[in-house]
């Protein structure tokens, strides 16, 4: 096999209560990305459909993870990357996690899986980092992962995979805003109440446990978050009113995705997440923003061969 | 039936990352109640032995929540309530808690159990409010269900049994000092920095997740305190020294129990158990403070009739 087209997920990071931590994966939304193999050394980006992004290596989120893990072995070949990008840069649903893992993934494939999912998740974060400026996993382990993903810790790399319930579906609406990085992370506070911290991982600790026993109605009551949402929510327009009508709609939760500007909520049933997402697109559709709303099942495998 | 004999178990709340929500529950060390119906209507506390504690039904804490209990029917009978009191108070393995469901719990029984164990919590609330000038559930709620427990919410009542490996047992040193309540929560700080608080409610997601999947491992990486204990250790004398050689004895962990001055640890297997118990009393046999060890199997049945 010398050539190998890939499925690489959107993701949803943070998720109400975990915020840092957890993540999930999307079904109906990821990129598309072809890796050959090619017969000269080295990694080169060869065709960018979809959005104006870098064709040098060294300047693309796919390349720099594609280049630490070439780096790390020693080959008399090379790849050729094609992206065909279907996620909007830039908005919250882990574009860049995307690619960074969709380069590692499909070389590993070709390589006959040198290295597990921890493994390529640790080269997908230098990918990663170059767009968010940080090193973090919380798009790129569900990406690669598939369903909910707990990352332990960054050092040493520690992945935990939640189970799912079987009806879990999310819908996302992503207002074409720009909230820019530095912007969504000076509005956070160093500080913050224990009281607070205190309901925050009780309500992460519960939602664990509610994953694992499919309790929908304790999904719903973990979905919360009083540390990071009250500062970041106001860089989302009409962000309280989403969240009213789709809560109303019967969502089980709904937050930011994230560092936004792209809202998530999760649903029982595909029935409920499609009223969710009327209720979205009504509130939007009066405000002259641009954007596009996702209906999807949580996906449990993750990036995939197509 | 008019009189039942039951057994209430120590607890040990806390648990490292899960303060103020999670406990566990203890086999080998609890009190013996008789709960008696009698012809006179009201509560009487007619027999302590153990330890010092007042008869009068409103300063008691068995008084208090069975009081509250009595109060919410409308019988024409009452109880008398004999309290054999092994677990010291002050120890911080729930003393006051034992004494709370002890009361509460035998009436259910004797009543034909009108009340759920979440309600039965709730008049219990009310007993251990007497004792710690707080209402919490942190210790009632092991006591009650058994295994471990994570209080979600007190208002509304919602309290969670999480799975408990089966080969898990605890250590428990008791250094017969007195910490005056005021002092450990005098040292707790009102404020912590985000970057601890996301470090800990990590470590309480993956410790649920460990208890969920058996991961012993998993349960060792979690058990950590990076907000209370570096506060609270400083009132128990010798804790980093007990930290340290029962860690190097092989325990997945160890912590303060409850606001201490008791510290546990968890184990897998008796004998890992034994080996820190040995560790422990090497500590403090030098140290000319009294102490008493506790080495138990996770109680996964909580409360019960002898």
């Amino acid at each position: 096999m010398n050539e190998i087209k890939i499925f690489s997920p959107a993701t949803v990071a943070n998720v109400s209560c975990g915020f840092d931590v957890l993540g999930f994966c999307l079904d109906s939304v990821g990129d598309d990305m072809v890796i050959r193999k090619i017969e000269k050394k080295g990694i080169y980006i060869s065709k960018i459909e979809g959005f104006d992004l870098p064709y040098e290596t060294e300047l693309n989120v796919a390349g720099v993870s594609a280049l630490a893990m070439y780096n790390s072995l020693d080959l008399d070949f090379g790849f050729e990357i094609e992206i065909y990008k279907k996620i909007k840069p830039g908005s919250g649903i882990g574009s860049s996690a995307a690619s960074a893992v969709g380069s590692v993934f499909g070389m590993n494939e070709l390589l006959g899986r040198p290295y597990n999912k921890t493994q390529l998740t640790e080269f997908a974060i230098k990918g990663e980092a170059l767009a968010s400026k940080c090193e973090h996993a919380d798009n790129l382990a569900p990406a690669l992962f598939g369903g909910f993903t707990l990352v332990k810790s960054l050092k040493p790399l520690e992945i935990l995979q939640i189970p799912s319930p079987d009806d879990l579906f999310a819908t996302i609406i992503h207002p074409q805003i720009e909230i820019k990085t530095s912007e969504s992370r000076a509005v956070l506070p160093n500080q913050v109440a224990l009281s607070d911290a205190i309901t925050q991982w009780s309500n992460l600790g519960s939602l664990v446990h509610a994953l694992h026993t499919s309790d929908y109605n304790l999904i719903k009551n973990s979905l919360h978050d009083v540390i990071i949402e009250p500062h970041r929510s106001k860089l989302i327009p009409h962000y309280e009113e989403v969240k009213k009508v789709v809560l109303k709609a019967g969502a089980l939760g709904a937050g930011i995705s994230g560092s936004g500007p792209s809202i998530f909520s999760l649903c029982k049933g595909i029935e409920m997440a499609k009223n969710v997402e009327d209720a979205m697109r009504n509130v939007y559709a009066k405000t002259g923003i641009e954007f596009d709303i996702h209906v999807s099942k949580i996906n449990i495998e993750g990036i995939k061969i197509k």
